[in-house]
């Protein structure tokens, strides 16, 4: 990242001026400037924000006294190009807020500081028009505003001491107050005494205020994960790269446009798994692709039963052409046949037998896996750079999209330097933590610089935990720190509710999801209401972690029709593309959640009804959102449900709804006012 | 204020061991810091504290995997001692927050930084434990504890050394496995081990975390404000410091502790305010004596009506000996007669006809005085070092405590260097900021160094007004900043509710302002329910700004009485000893205010009932709150009413009461847990 310095150009800071004096106090910041947002711990972390986005930039400024303050935002790209914008005072005026934007056009770091100061014209602009109207002897001032101009004149150069000199040769032919007065307040004479200002008290923000522009992808995205492995009409013959190609059709026809695979890399010998997480494994079993490498090769290398390096970058291209990007799992494991054991074994912490030690939860153990020690003397700094170098070797192969794994064991500076190593060579290149972990830890791997991050989502289910969850998102800090995909389920998750809620429950979920945040994810099998779980538990019975799984995906009583739509309507609504500016509001029924998504772009707004049961059907009033239009109660709004297509007119506040699961549990409307 | 170099003693930090190699994330801070309270702007400026009570220091700590951490609290005080005080994670554990806390004993500026490392043994011994528990092999634990423990002794020397080497004897000669866990887990062992911990890993915060020490009556104190002028029995015949003398004993009676008066300087001729601010004063009237300075002095002298300095200090010393501290009042602005004008016309902004600017607001002129240009070229720094060394002879005259008039029209870093200027030769200095502005600005000046602040209290009247404001002032970041002194009146303000409330009007607003804050202020006539305006506004008739006021304090309907109770509850009662601590309860009347005080140093809370409405009798069911004792709702609470003495028990959580404002508008109750 460059910080670049910003040039005081031809304002020198009037503090500057007195800095010969010994008293410092004397030429500190007069001017306050506090609550600056977004901001992430005071500037230590950048906030996220998207290309071709304004980004708007608040902060609090005031100072002594009642004269008038002027503010601007400088802002600059990743190549340090600047730009000063200027900032406005927001209402309510009392609370001086001050408030400026800007447009970023290229994806990577940028950074902005706030420079305030001073504004003696518009102070004096203000108390002559005031002083004019209210009919008081005014000579002086007039005399006053007349030195200000010839002070302005005599600090400037060429054309514009030109024009200053012009407004005082204006001033001395007047004959007639009220032609002084015109003069002085008119805006021509502003806008020069604007040029010519030179900025007295200078205060700027104490630090550069990072910013990490990054593509539209970063916000919103439709991700489907699935094995390819799995993709064989034979459950004796292990799938490759190229059957994948036979579904990309019908995951670009649902919508999606983020194909994720678990680790592609060779799966480890030694302690395989075997189905349902057995301890012995057939000499046919697959094992855990996340018991990564064994003598084929480590991170770097592809399973060869999934195909060769040339198929890999095939299906890559032709996924592409489908309107897919191949996101790839980063894993820091290593099975115990991994290569970096022999090549390297300083990078991992051996116990006193000769053993590494693995991964444990008494009495359970996790023997397929080992991990390496980041601190351990021979791994500084070749360990990281190995595992640099392997995102740098697939970012090299076209793949822009990492979901890492467990990322919250591994450290965090390691995470900070990788994030920003890959993104200051390519930008584009996006990061999602698969971390389910504490609250402080999700939020800081997001300010450490991962695009987007799994969620709490799977285990929010009532009204209330919605409420509280989707809101918390909306608010500072998440708001500027962690981007939610809100996946429905994953490998690892077949959530409780799903297990028992049938059909409906899964459009509930995906309804959810797809609605209530910009990212969403789908672990192959959810489309076909794939639910049965190893009792009593939240694992899918006979999981795809340890075995091929083959799918009819046309089998009845599918929601691929459904998950189609809501992609569909996800990619119309520009309001969609976010987990922001979401809003909750009532309804009578604690079934029932209603929620209002609206961008500040267009004069419209998503409204969607959940029926939270997946059983009975629910009814009760509800309310529109005549606010976010600021439109009084008794209003009218124009509606289109987006996935019936059908349209009509809502008059007043109050309406009512009922959600029949066994038909559709949601419903999802585009409201407009009515002109 | 000093700012010590913590040692790192034997601890090396871990990550210093690889700066050796180039890549600088492999030495960064391995564990998170965040979210330290209390703390203002990131460690920008000092919270507030008070002797000889707790400081609880909180922060959120964590860090990759889980392993577990320990962490220190090392704080200074302003002779730069230092201590470390360990700190402990506190529940709910999921929230990674962290506590420690420690008692300051000195007054001044105090600060502390946070440690935290990898805690090596006590992971080793809660595996250990959980290991042994579960009856799996322990052989390599066991081996694994010996080397930590024999890797910890040859680290360690001398006496630990020995001791350390005495437990590996103990290992080697135990024959069980059973007497080797004991061993390893034993406390005796773990105590060795956490004095020989070379703490891994160290990571400090950020930076230094600077804390206000304050005498108590930094936050609790009564405030009582006289004109001494006014103390005559004559109305032709200018009061003196002498005649306050008699006042006194009814003062400290009433049971107040600092004693306030407005400017005791020469007051200006040019332009003399008359009774109610006429522009022209007869050749008897006093003047605002706001209007500082003429031929006898400025802001280093005393009006020579009011006596001599020897009078001064007489009334300083006798004043002490009646319990009352007097404060005086900062007012940086000069009569036109100030002598400043003829010696320092540089540190004033003359206006092209030779005159000064006065403060105005069209049509009204305050031309009685003019103001300072702290930024003229000629003020800085004279005219900054003149201002402290005015204060600076007050204070050498005994006075310890000043009310500042309007600072926010003042460069706000001018006043943080005064306040820290003056205190660091006398840190008991109290500065009150009388400043009725906006928000920003009022927090601003709290965290500059201001001691307490004026408030919007006084404009604060509805059970709806209360409750947003005196939660406002609980919580971050007033709470850590800004401490409300609750004036119910002053010589500006007549508020108008007690225009028209009658006597309990006023019983009202003394109960609001003695138990909503620990700092509470009145201006003499509150007392006797003065309240007569200038019709239509918020201003006193015949306002003793402008005039003497001679006043009978023993006229029938006073509130001396009550008031002298209201005090004498707030001193035995150390809950009411601040602003903090205190939470609202349900009572079901809006014109019924319930809030309690509570402290962590006892059992006890103080309940305070408050009827709103100074005309009809109130009555409403209300909610005990149980919740602070941990009490059940069905618990009993015994009852002491600290206005009449009465004990009884309550049982239950929900009562009923009623309220006479002909009566006594409110009622205090302290409230104790049945045993």
């Amino acid at each position: 990242m460059s910080s670049p310095v910003y040039p005081t150009s031809g304002d020198l800071p009037a503090q500057s001026q007195h800095q010969s004096h010994g008293l410092a106090a004397t030429h500190a910041p007069r001017i306050a400037i506090e609550a600056i947002t977004p901001s992430l711990d005071q500037g230590r972390f950048a906030p996220k924000a998207i290309v071709d986005e304004a980004v708007v930039v608040k902060a609090t400024i005031f100072a002594d006294g009642h004269d008038m303050l002027a503010a601007a935002l400088c802002w600059h790209d990743d190549e340090g190009q600047q730009q000063r914008v200027p900032m406005r005072q927001v209402k309510p005026l009392g609370l001086d807020v001050w408030e400026g934007h800007f447009t970023p056009q290229r994806v990577g770091r940028h950074g902005f500081i706030i420079e305030a100061w001073w504004d003696v014209y518009a102070t004096y602009h203000h108390e002559l028009l005031k002083k004019h109207q209210a009919g008081v002897p005014i000579e002086l001032e007039l005399e006053e505003g007349r030195r200000l101009i010839e002070r302005a004149a005599e600090r400037s150069a060429e054309v514009l001491n030109a024009s200053l000199a012009a407004i005082l040769e204006q001033f001395r032919l007047a004959q007639q107050e009220a032609d002084l007065v015109a003069l002085l307040l008119s805006s021509e004479t502003v806008k020069l005494m604007q040029e010519a200002d030179n900025r007295p008290h200078l205060t700027r923000s104490d630090v550069l205020y990072p910013l990490d522009v990054e593509r539209l992808k970063a916000r919103f995205a439709s991700w489907y994960e699935l094995f390819p492995r799995s993709e064989t009409d034979d459950p004796n013959r292990h799938g490759t790269f190229k059957d994948v190609h036979r579904r990309l059709p019908l995951i670009r026809d649902m919508g999606f446009d983020v194909l994720y695979f678990p680790p592609i890399h060779p799966v480890g010998r030694a302690h395989r798994k075997g189905p349902n997480n057995t301890l012995i494994a057939g000499p046919s079993d697959p094992g855990s692709p996340y018991a990564i490498g064994s003598e084929e090769g480590g991170h770097e290398a592809i399973h060869p039963e999934l195909g060769t390096r040339e198929d890999f970058r095939d299906l890559v291209r032709v996924a592409e052409d489908h309107g897919l990007e191949i996101a790839l799992d980063f894993a820091i494991q290593c099975s115990p046949d991994h290569p970096w054991l022999k090549e390297h074994p300083g990078w991992f912490s051996w116990r006193p037998d000769g053993s590494i030690r693995y991964a444990e939860n008494p009495p359970k153990k996790y023997q397929d896996i080992v991990n390496v020690d980041f601190y351990a003397e021979e791994a500084i700094p070749s360990l990281w750079l190995e595992l640099r170098n392997v995102v740098q070797g697939w970012v090299d192969e076209g793949v822009k999209i990492f979901r890492v794994d467990n990322p919250h064991t591994k450290p965090l500076p390691f995470w900070e330097w990788l994030i920003a190593d890959i993104r200051q060579r390519d930008p584009d290149v996006i990061f999602l933590a698969e971390a389910f972990t504490r609250p402080a830890m999700m939020l800081r791997l997001g300010k450490l610089g991962f695009t987007q991050s799994y969620t709490y989502f799977t285990w929010r289910h009532t009204k209330a935990e919605l409420t509280e969850y989707f809101t918390q998102l909306n608010e500072s800090p998440l708001r500027d720190g962690y981007r939610p995909n809100f996946f429905v389920n994953t490998p690892d998750i077949n959530p409780y509710f799903l297990q028992s809620s049938g059909r409906a429950g899964f459009l509930i979920r995906a309804a959810l999801a797809t609605m209530g945040s910009g990212l969403w994810g789908m672990y192959s099998g959810f489309e076909l209401c794939e639910g049965a779980p190893v009792p009593g538990k939240e694992e899918y019975l006979d999981s795809e972690k340890y075995q091929l799984r083959l799918r009819d995906y046309s089998a009845p009583g599918n929601i691929i029709y459904e998950i189609a739509q809501l992609n569909r309507i996800r990619r119309e609504n520009p309001a969609l593309h976010s987990h922001l500016g979401l809003t909750f509001h009532a309804v009578h029924n604690d079934r029932l959640l209603l929620f209002a998504k609206r961008t500040s772009l267009n004069d419209e707004a998503i409204l969607i009804a959940v029926n939270l049961d997946p059983f009975e059907p629910q009814e009760g009033a509800f309310e529109l959102p005549m606010a976010l239009f600021e439109l009084p109660d008794e209003a009218a709004l124009h509606v289109e449900d987006l996935m019936s297509g059908r349209q009509w007119t809502w008059h007043g506040k109050w309406q009512a709804m009922r959600l029949d699961p066994a038909v559709m549990p949601f419903a999802i409307w585009r409201l407009r006012p009515v002109h």
